[in-house]
């Protein structure tokens, strides 16, 4: 709507302003059909269609190809990180967001090795101290350092499990990184039972260090809590993700809500002045209606999200100037999961931001039947407000076509199709 | 805007008469953030973000899970066709809708069968009278028919190449079909010249006959013209689409604009009284700013429309009550290339379209290079009116990271980025 409103005063302050003589001008080369050459006059047309309209009112460029805020996804496998020959009993996932500490850059993951692959999250009950349920339970916070972002070197624990009773004695997971002030601190997820038993019910907890490298000092006790009984939130807190903003910590975040039968992903945002907390809810939580990762990063003078797997809008770039009421601003396709991009100016509290060109990502399926674990891989973009790499910006994906045939029917459901088939009238 | 208002006025009407005493109903589930379970009063809370205002006032549910204009989709190779073992020299593409008459499904398609594989638009002036620019060069159309949808026989001929100097000569290509008071026509492009010689410039001519079996009788001339000079389309009317609406032809059609140095791919309208036109445009053209190919059905009381590879909006389902404005109704991926549905109510001028549930599409890359040539398969979906298949509502989509990784950066392009990465300040 506020488009709208902006897009019709734009237009008449054009007409008015600047072609004051417009429906007397004699412009051979326009028709009565809409052109074939597109020029600034062009929006202003009459009989435009809806589609069209959107063209010039609802996306930062009429094309994907000169549209900051669309992009390809390219993949590479990093180099330096084995994986125990893919048994299923070393696993990496969710990574933080990279960062850039004098020439090194850094990210934070959920790694898990145990003697044996996790045995399911319905198989919870079941777990001991050693066996996981899931691919995060019986997880630590680790880290691993680049010069180039394409190979990295892991550099050990950062989180270990805490002691018990408190919150992330069976598993901490899915760090995020923010620096404020100097100092680093991780959030993540800390499970004090294995994921599954219940459900994947955890709060976030916060870890702090002076240095990237540690030590990391835990805070007691949750930093931010579930919600309130009936809330959207109420039973879980996950994937936090924080920047700087306004001077305030802006941490997004992701639940699941509206069981059992009409499952919902969305994701809302908690600010605070310290690390530490409190954290405040934004009243029009959740701000992302779709998405199953908060992957955001500043963008000019708002925040631009990727929007992943979940949702009416999956698979889409989404922006807002305000950081908290989000518009569509491109479709893409073979999107990362788990994004987590080196966001350059996360932490400057920037006010034009630069966008994103590169991150790490994960890929849940790298493991055989029965050996299930992830992997951590790098993705390429060009999502920059100064740059437009025309390499990044064709919406033209083709796979070879036996990708598309891996994706068939069920034998079962092919069956039932060509048996429908020869019974359906003409 | 008109879906807001009606929005609007939905739900004031919701507010004002189905909870007349809602600001003093005292709900103890009710909690000041947005609820765990969705009921039918959550649209009407203060404080919506536009993400969730538009799950609920622009989707046809709020989840993709419920949306009957959502659908993975999935791929099946047909049974029947060989392609001389892939040796180029034999390609079948851009087929027609499917229809059924009697038992038999039809459908129709581009057929090039030459001594030598294409050698490129680019090489178009060397061409001879033997020898294809492009893929569709030296086409004609032939038909299949098929029992079940998957096993296809090729039946052969349906329209030859012309004789000069008639529209044609050189290829005719992208056929559909209209089926009009008994009736059967089919709409192709019809070229002159070589593919790629000034362009890929054609209009559209059209054959008709008594059986879908033909023969097949030539109309002279040109049956919908390109556009005037200075027009979007007036160097190419691509891919027509007939339906059958209003009591009248709606055919929609493909064109590309705005070159050289910003391409637009489009989908305009025209309508007729009858198969032989006057064809008039839709003084809106371009109905549809996204989309590589025109595929579309009637959907409820309006239109739906299955829009690839092209525009911002590439990868959506969008749909127009007035089948004009079209509004985005679902963001999809694995999207099928020239798609060719099986509309049950493509001609029966229906006010409560059924929607689809499988149809035919090609591959252009299923040569070796050199060898180039394209195959039709099947794809198998649910955007079905009165049917909710969960089989293919899920909009998670995982491949295996190999495909990611053949989707990688180039050498140069990786080398470029590492090197960057080192020089980049923290």
């Amino acid at each position: 709507m506020k488009n709208f409103i902006l897009t019709c005063v734009a237009c008449a302050s054009i007409l008015v302003i600047a072609h004051p003589c417009k429906a007397q001008m004699d412009v051979p080369t326009q028709t009565e059909a809409f052109p074939y050459t597109v020029t600034e006059d062009t929006p202003n047309r009459p009989n435009l269609s809806r589609a069209v309209q959107r063209s010039f009112n609802d996306y930062m460029a009429y094309r994907p190809e000169d549209n900051p805020l669309f992009s390809s996804f390219k993949y590479t496998k990093l180099e330096g990180l084995d994986y125990n020959n893919g048994d299923g009993t070393l696993s990496r996932r969710d990574p933080s967001k990279v960062i850039k500490v004098g020439d090194k850059y850094y990210m934070w993951y959920t790694r898990r090795e145990t003697k044996v692959p996790p045995i399911g999250a319905a198989n919870a009950a079941k777990c001991d101290d050693e066996t996981p349920s899931t691919d995060w339970d019986l997880a630590e916070i680790w880290y691993a350092t680049s010069d180039d972002g394409f190979t990295w070197e892991e550099q050990g624990v950062a989180v270990p499990r805490r002691e018990k009773p408190y919150a992330g004695h069976r598993s901490v997971s899915t760090p995020d990184i923010l620096v404020w002030k100097g100092r680093y601190y991780l959030y993540y997820q800390a499970f004090t039972e294995p994921s599954g038993l219940k459900g994947d019910y955890c709060p976030v907890s916060m870890s702090s260090a002076d240095s990237p490298d540690g030590p990391w000092v835990h805070t007691n006790g949750e930093v931010i809590a579930t919600g309130k009984e009936g809330e959207w939130d109420q039973f879980a807190v996950h994937d936090p993700y924080p920047l700087v903003h306004n001077g305030k910590i802006y941490l997004y975040y992701k639940s699941a809500f509206n069981r059992p039968d009409k499952l919902w992903v969305a994701n809302g945002l908690v600010t605070a002045d310290s690390p530490e907390g409190p954290f405040v809810r934004c009243p029009q939580n959740p701000v992302l209606s779709s998405g199953h990762e908060v992957v955001t990063f500043p963008f000019r003078e708002g925040l631009a999200a990727i929007v992943t797997n979940d949702g009416n809008e999956h698979s889409t770039i989404q922006y807002a100037e305000d950081w908290i009421n989000f518009d569509v601003a491109s479709v893409i396709s073979l999107t990362p999961a788990a994004a987590a991009p080196y966001v350059v100016d996360a932490f400057t509290d920037t006010k034009n931001g630069e966008g994103i060109s590169w991150g790490v990502c994960h890929f849940i399926n790298a493991g055989k039947p029965g050996k299930g674990h992830s992997i951590i891989a790098r993705f390429d973009c060009s999502l920059q407000s100064a740059v437009n790499d025309p390499y990044f910006k064709s919406p033209h994906l083709r796979f070879d076509p036996s990708v598309y045939f891996s994706n068939g029917l069920s034998k079962d459901k092919k069956n039932q199709r060509a048996q429908a088939a020869q019974t359906t009238k003409e």
